[in-house]
């Protein structure tokens, strides 16, 4: 029998074994993990590097010796394709290295809101200045402006780092861009330029970020990535310890954060055509520790009772503090933190669906590593909470788990003999998706394959087995070079815990409020997973309550909805920091009913009155 | 006879000749240029450090191998004591080897205000959070505060930063300063401190700083030091062609000036017993060339007709964007400037004399490298005007010029027969400061020994001699080691030329409002060198009109008053930008009665009607 080596790849959490002979890029392709690798494998394009860990490995080849720099090598960095296993390996992937994000990461519906973005542009012209006048460049322009303002606004230090030069090269005229409720000038640039905003729905997994025309509310651009700060750490309590226990960690974690932001941006200008100059605005929503990681805001208060935040309401911050390069005087807008474990993100997705949950009794969750729910009543009194749900939705920690791309499985229908899935883009199935893994569970409940606490019955469908001593559900034969795709005893686990999770957070809410499950009329589903699991399966397992279908929506990546719509009105703004005086928030782990419904919750069945 | 070498010292613009045999360090002493020398020249201490710019000097002594690092060696850097010239030299004199800086720099009147100054402090104590009020940091802080503020003020990330911290660290007490009119938290200490300012008047040649306790208006320390930009240029053309014409110049300038300022805070700070974090407000003036420089906005306007500053109007700018470490979130406020060669220091002269010339005809004038003049009707109308009086009042420029300290000779008597003169302090005379060389200029015109038009009479008087093919006249003789103390033809000119250009200032100005030299009421004379002249003198050479001793008044360092006063009263803030408003400024040079009226002030003749 060929020797194995046991791989496991860090920080995405995928292991396996593989026989000797497959190189790491093959092992990760095998297990699903999404490794750059443009060349094909020839060790030529530079792309698939990954980091030596722990364990032994092929020497160093020629091509390795030419793409990578000594002190690359020196740290441990190979090229996957290149490079062979020679013992049990623990392999680090830098985020530069892992392929396209998720599909569903920057979807979202495009809601309407009255225009009235916090920046607006005026296109003015000035007199030149002479030896008889010889006003000063700024005052000139300031002057020719208090016919169309307001007050007269304040001037930015970075604008007038270039006001000088930019009038003269322009004869005069421009395009002055004005933060109305800061009333300042965040930008000159010549006439005719257009106000461009960018949002960003900072996840701890994922980024998303949206540039929009804030003169038509047209989403120009639109793109995901992942956190960067994913090497440190693949949840937000591992990236907190990091910060604790590193000096200058929390630095670390920020200017990885917003070196990618700023590439993000890059990006995203390039994709719509506009200049890094032309982004005059800025909105930022995510949760409340990427928000302080962001702003390099004290986290210990947040790791610790009674887990309050630096600060909850909304801040508008010069981008140049936060160190982000876009218009010199732009402002960052951070919407409001609800508490310690709900944020902006939140609130977003809140905002975004208003108009879906106004004078109803209403459930709207964003379902993430974290899940965010807030429980609303027909008169407008808000309460949350924040479920540690875990990144089983994401793929992640799901054996043969794999983000939400080509090839994943979405969809699983189980009968008593067979077994038949569907994966997006109807690619070659590799791996399972979060959508697929609920299906799988609910589909395996359902064909009675596992039991309401989750076991898989030994002979309770020709697909289970066992392999390395673990018991299974094959979904996918081995075929080509691929293995086989199979859900584990422990992947049933991951999404009975994270079922518990969500359903112990409505249960609670619910009690707090005392309102009876029959009463809920509608159940709003956000974020990148909820908008493309299938309710029926999540309603078998008792993820959600079972409502009549109609009265559930899945809305997508409200929280960037809600951003976009922060920056196109000031309205929207207004209703975030509304909204977050309202809402109360409950410690879900610290209520005395918590661990007993917990656990009552992790068997699988429909959740009823 | 012995041989001698032509030495000159740079930036300071001192030069002569030394015989053979004499280090720099004396060469130093005997013109006067003060050099540091702590250790007595045994060459152990490292002070007196300066570069070699040009000749040929002794070989590196081991001393200065071990005292200085090889690159400073290699850029020249020598030690002035051990250093022997062995031909004409050309030495660097870098800031810090400059002595202690003039007596006069930051003296002036405390002009009395009513307090109320931009920035004031609130004790507060706020609740503990807990499970059931987890209130984050910042919102508990400005709950609290909401009952002692108008609106609810903005919090500054800087202070974000520490707060979470702090406020555990102080039992949830705290002082919090606010930004009235910025409407900002800019600073969050332990309870009971008290709230600091720091006046800066920001001069080509000199800075002088102030520590204001804003809670009391007492000043707390003040301290003058050298601009350490002149070390790339004594005057702002020069500084502005090196901003120019050196990649990254205007950079070096702004971090020249920013790090002089860091550590006057710092002395100040130390002093005075408190901490930079108890700066929580800032006032800088200077001349427009000066302001720019600190906020490295372009010059290129302000260098070419019609000579434009980027900005007039005052600016509130935060410190960090300054790049001065003080408190975390304050704010330094620029008063405005008036025009390209009329800056924030004129401004702040003009409202720390108010009372003197509020409904009066006056002329309120401050003496520098650019005399900066105002007439003021009595109806309140004011017309401006700058002139290149040149550096020859601050000592620089004259031979035996010296800056006014202990030893600086600042009377002059000369009768027919003889000379008698008082040094600062009663010390042996090293030099002529600038009141002493008006002083000079005056007596030998009064004497009969210049004619009006400043010629030195070859046998006028037993004291004037020839050396170098100049004609000169010996106020001091030699002694010891100390050459002597002469002034010179060029002397005379220099002072004419600056006597014309003030004149010249205040006679266009007189024409611009068709006011009588009868007419003037009050003459205000500001400025380091202005406080220290003797007026009759003045007056005899035409520098001032002949009017009434009593109505001429010597204010000292208004425009450092006057900086203090903006710290303490947003009231002077609004006064001075109301008169900037008001003031209409003039470009001298570009006069068509300029070159006449100048070409006739240079005669040495009381200036009336």
């Amino acid at each position: 029998m060929t020797k194995q080596y046991h791989i496991e790849f860090s920080p995405i959490g995928r292991r396996g074994n593989i026989p000797d002979g497959h190189s790491l890029l093959e092992s990760a392709r095998l297990f699903g993990v999404d490794l750059t690798g443009d060349c094909g494998g020839f060790g030529v394009c530079g792309s698939c590097q990954v980091r030596l860990l722990a364990g032994d490995v092929s020497e160093i080849t020629d091509n390795e010796d030419m793409l990578l720099s000594p002190d690359d090598l020196e740290e441990g960095y190979r090229l996957a394709c290149m490079t062979y296993p020679g013992s049990d390996c623990k392999i680090g992937i830098p985020p530069e290295s892992l392929d396209s994000p998720m599909r569903s990461q920057v979807e979202s519906e495009d809601a309407a809101v009255d225009l009235n973005p916090a920046v607006y542009g005026l296109d003015i012209e000035i007199p030149t200045p002479s030896i008889d006048h010889p006003l000063a460049d700024a005052d000139n322009m300031l002057q020719a402006l208090s016919s169309d303002t307001e007050a007269i606004p304040a001037i930015d230090l970075g604008v007038l780092h270039t006001l000088s030069d930019d009038l003269r090269a322009h004869e005069w005229r421009m395009r002055v861009s004005v933060h109305q409720q800061r009333n300042g000038i965040v930008a000159v640039r010549p006439p005719g330029a257009r106000e461009v905003g960018l949002a960003v729905d900072l996840g701890s997994t994922g980024i998303a970020g949206y540039l929009v025309d804030l003169c038509d509310g047209e989403t120009l651009a639109a793109q995901g990535m992942m956190n960067p700060q994913i090497s440190y750490g693949e949840d937000i309590i591992s990236r907190i310890n990091y910060a604790f226990k590193t000096p200058g960690g929390a630095q670390t974690l920020r200017n990885a954060v917003i070196e990618g932001l700023n590439k993000l941006v890059g990006e995203l200008c390039e994709d719509a055509g506009v200049h890094r100059e032309d982004v005059v605005d800025v909105v930022i929503v995510g949760n409340t520790a990427m928000h302080h990681l962001l702003l390099e805001l004290p986290l210990k208060q947040l790791a610790l009772a009674p887990f309050v935040p630096a600060i909850g309401r909304s801040l508008d911050i010069k981008a140049r503090d936060v160190g982000l390069h876009v218009a010199p005087g732009a402002y960052v807008h951070l919407p409001p933190n609800i508490a310690g474990f709900v944020g902006s993100d939140h609130i977003a997705m809140l905002t975004a669906t208003a108009e879906q949950w106004q004078g109803k009794t209403a459930i709207a969750l964003d379902i993430g590593t974290n899940t965010e729910i807030s429980l609303i009543s027909q008169e407008g009194t808000i309460v949350s909470v924040s479920c540690a749900s875990g990144p089983a939705f994401e793929g992640y920690q799901i054996k043969d788990g794999t983000r939400a791309k080509a090839g994943a499985i979405e969809r699983v229908l189980i009968t008593p003999n067979d077994v038949s899935y569907e994966t997006i883009d109807h690619a070659p199935p590799l791996g399972i998706c979060g959508s697929g893994i609920v299906d799988a569970v609910a589909q395996l409940q359902l064909a009675g394959v596992i039991s309401a606490n989750g076991r898989i019955g030994e002979n309770a469908h020709p697909s289970v087995r066992t392999a390395y001593g673990e018991r299974e559900f094959l979904l996918v034969q081995a075929y080509d070079e691929r293995r086989a795709i199979t859900v584990t005893q422990d992947d049933v686990r991951e999404i009975q815990l994270a079922k518990a999770s969500i359903q112990t957070g409505m249960q609670l809410l619910l009690a707090e409020l005392a309102i009876e499950l029959a009463d809920i009329e509608v159940l709003i589903i956000a974020g990148a997973f909820g908008s493309y699991i299938h309710v029926p399966n999540a309603l078998a397992m008792g993820m959600f309550p079972s409502l009549p279908l109609d009265n559930i929506l899945q809305v997508g990546n409200a929280a960037g909805a809600g951003a976009r719509q922060a920056l196109l009105s000031t309205v929207v703004r207004d209703q975030a920091d509304d909204l977050m005086s309202r809402i109360r928030y409950i410690e879900l782990a610290r209520h005395p009913l918590f661990s007993r419904t917990f656990a009552r919750n992790c068997r699988l069945r429909p959740y009823k009155q």
